[in-house]
């Protein structure tokens, strides 16, 4: 009998390297040629670390798709998701479940919208946005940015201004782009001091080009995460609401990334004392614990579809126990003061950065909001001639990459840049840890940039 | 203090009706003009049935939207999700993990193609697998059929012949569509003993139109769900197969609905003896416990993207909580041999529905495969004329669907049709039981009829 609970515990518990070959050979892996895919084997987390199969701890900077924003196995979300569970694990989308209505109410309290019609991913969310945008106005084009990435399906895709649209076009008919407040290479020429806000004022030239009477709404990102984390002039969004306003045009905020404490505010737009006809959230709306994305309208728009048909819908929505995860997530945020710690964090962050930039001569730019942050890499300060080229890599930055992930600091680059997003629940010592790291791997950047 | 607690019980434990307002006031419901939503407070459930606010007892002929195929609440289930949840409930898409490279292995297997990317619903899966397609073909259009639907994100909305794709049109381009295997209302006016499938045929035709280089796919559900349960002739898919073969066109294999049992099988078109290159999955996956989708590619796709870029991704890909449900779904079906309960209970549901079809003048035909059927009404049983009209209803059918309700038959209708898509572990006495119901209520249209 012993044997065979050992034989039992041998199939139930393959090695590490088992793992990774069968994730290889029966998965594919999103955004990737296969055979290049190098998967670590994550074996457990708590809080602000993970370990590998060696048992290696890695400090998770990026919040693993910058989206675990209570960190690693918090016992309060796994309780609420485990209590869920057993209670009702599945209802269809068109059953009245107690998570489901808590949750609606919670999301219209911290937005001031009024409805949320519940997805699974932040690309479904957009989807409906867009969707929901078209139906509420009857007019059909959308104003997106160019660097912003909204989701993989058409819809989203199509909407994104990120080069992952590329391959797959044409996508979705009738959207138009807009340039994006990037300060740091004005697409205007401007200075920041300067500018008359062209990033605001062209989208009006657009609009009288692509007749007003035809757009259905503006999407941007709250912040622009993936796209270079491009934080907008004090004054844009203000200006961008008044613009949506003048012209009968809805503003859509996605908040997918910028969004549930990642700046410190539930939506990074709340920083600019605004208010969007639509939000579409994801990730941080349960930290990446249950899959759920929501996209979350105001009381004109959820008081059309009183009376009209809202053509929209998926097996999962509303999903109980991805909505149990949410509400026990936004619990944790208040209980646990985390956007205070967003707060503090944040601006030892932004102190560390500044100093980054001062010191490092590869260091063009750095940009920080809560702990959303970026360090934009350069081969010369002074032209500011990218480290990496648009849609490319570098011996530099994969030089970069492959030495912080040799100290087991997880962390994400794209392109020319180097994100800082660690979950919010960091503490200074955490993040000074990663950070230390991070000027070590820039060190010997500027050392190869120097010889 | 013991006034507290009642106060804190009193907060923690809403009414029904006070669920069912936060579910109206603050969510939006799926496909529905929202002042005529009426959801009913699901509050528990187990196996076959569940319990609204009044503590009615219901009897699930839906699966819920067709998905829950183990039924309610099994404990297998649940508690393979709680264990996961405790270990490691997130990873991002890019690490290897456990329940992932198992469920990727068992894929493979049970379907025989080689590779699963994952995403959250049959919606994903199918935009993916249109992407895919095109990717490793290197071709644009995507050949679908009217009486189909694939999901409601732009690609799947758009590739979906339903008619919930008209308001948000136009989509996606690159759709051509083709006609269905209907063989009670035969598009072509001929009858299944005597024609020449024309319903492939005509197939040839349009490719010739199109252009065969052109082509990338040929999308189909395995078996029609939402559209009307349309089985095709046993040599449909064999000879569609060969269409594809001749023109090097993949076929893509949408058992969102159809497979994981449903039918008795994996896959449905296994009943055919043929294999796609491409399946697409969801619900049945998981049984709805968690979200999750697939898209499974042959071993020369899977090969192709070995050495190019894969351009699809999504936050929630490989969500390791929901591979652990769908691998403890998975072993529920083959340790409580849920195929041969499908099989025998099916034979009880053809019998019966055969007998229904003779004996009420209301009903035009049956059709059903394993647990996956419909009764489709009609005024006439020469005539053939609807019940209700394509994309509308009628008097007749609201009478029917509301009969059902008031025995509390959870069942779903949609035009002149009605499903009979119970869990995979229904009983014969359980499903007798329904379909008494199902009898009455085709009484009482029939008598309505007659006056
Ligand atoms: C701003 C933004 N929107 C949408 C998405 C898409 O979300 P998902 O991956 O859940 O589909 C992302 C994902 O990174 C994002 O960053
Ligand atoms: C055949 C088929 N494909 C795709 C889908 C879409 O799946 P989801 O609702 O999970 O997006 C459905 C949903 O009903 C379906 O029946």
């Amino acid at each position: 009998m012993t044997t065979n609970i050992v034989e039992l515990e041998q199939i139930t518990e393959p090695t590490s390297q088992q793992i990774i070959d069968e994730n290889r050979d029966y998965t594919l892996f999103s955004w990737s040629v296969q055979n290049a895919a190098n998967p670590v084997h994550l074996k457990r987390a708590e809080g602000v670390y993970f370990w590998d199969g060696d048992d290696n701890r890695w400090l998770d900077f990026s919040s693993q798709l910058i989206n675990m924003n209570v960190g690693h196995q918090h016992p309060k979300v796994l309780n609420a998701i485990k209590k869920q569970v057993d209670e009702l694990c599945f209802a269809g989308p068109s059953f009245a479940t107690e998570p489901r209505g808590t949750l609606g109410k919670k999301l219209a309290e911290v937005t001031g919208l009024a409805k949320s019609f519940f997805t699974l991913g932040g690309s479904e969310a957009n989807e409906n946005a867009i969707k929901i945008a078209r139906l509420y106005t009857g007019r059909n084009k959308i104003i997106t940015r160019y660097r912003s990435y909204h989701g993989a399906t058409m819809g989203s895709m199509t909407a994104s201004g990120d080069p992952r649209r590329w391959p797959v076009e044409p996508g979705m008919p009738g959207v138009v782009r807009a340039f994006d407040p990037y300060c740091y290479r004005c697409p205007f020429g401007q200075k920041v001091e300067s500018c008359h806000r062209e990033c605001v004022s062209h989208i009006e030239e657009i609009i009288r080009m692509e007749g007003p009477d035809n757009i259905a709404a503006i999407l941007v990102e709250g912040i622009t995460g993936s796209n270079g984390l491009l934080i907008p002039p004090d004054d844009y969004y203000p200006k961008l609401r008044a613009l949506c306003d003048r012209y009968g045009i809805l503003l859509i905020d996605d908040e997918v990334m910028s969004g549930f404490g990642r700046t410190g505010m539930w939506l990074a737009t709340q920083h600019y004392g605004i208010k969007p006809d639509i939000v579409t959230a994801a990730k941080g709306l349960t930290s990446g614990y249950m899959p759920l994305g929501t996209v979350i309208v105001s009381a004109p728009i959820a008081e059309y579809f009183e009376t009209h048909m809202l053509y929209g819908g998926l097996t999962y929505s509303g999903h109980p126990v991805s909505c149990a995860a949410a509400n026990a997530n936004l619990a944790v945020y208040e209980e646990e003061s985390i956007f205070e710690n967003v707060e503090t964090q944040g601006a030892y962050l932004t102190h560390r950065l500044n100093s980054i930039e001062q010191r490092f001569a590869c260091v063009g730019d750095v940009r920080s909001i809560g702990l959303f942050s970026v360090i934009e890499l350069v081969k010369d300060k002074v032209t500011r001639e990218p480290l990496a080229p648009f849609n490319g890599t570098s011996p530099e930055m994969g030089k970069l990459a492959a030495y912080l992930k040799s100290q087991h600091l997880y962390a994400f680059t794209r392109f020319n840049m180097l994100w800082v997003c660690p979950p919010l629940i960091i503490t200074q010592e955490q993040l000074g840890n990663g950070l230390d790291i991070i000027e070590e791997g820039l060190r010997i950047v500027d050392a190869t940039l120097a010889s």
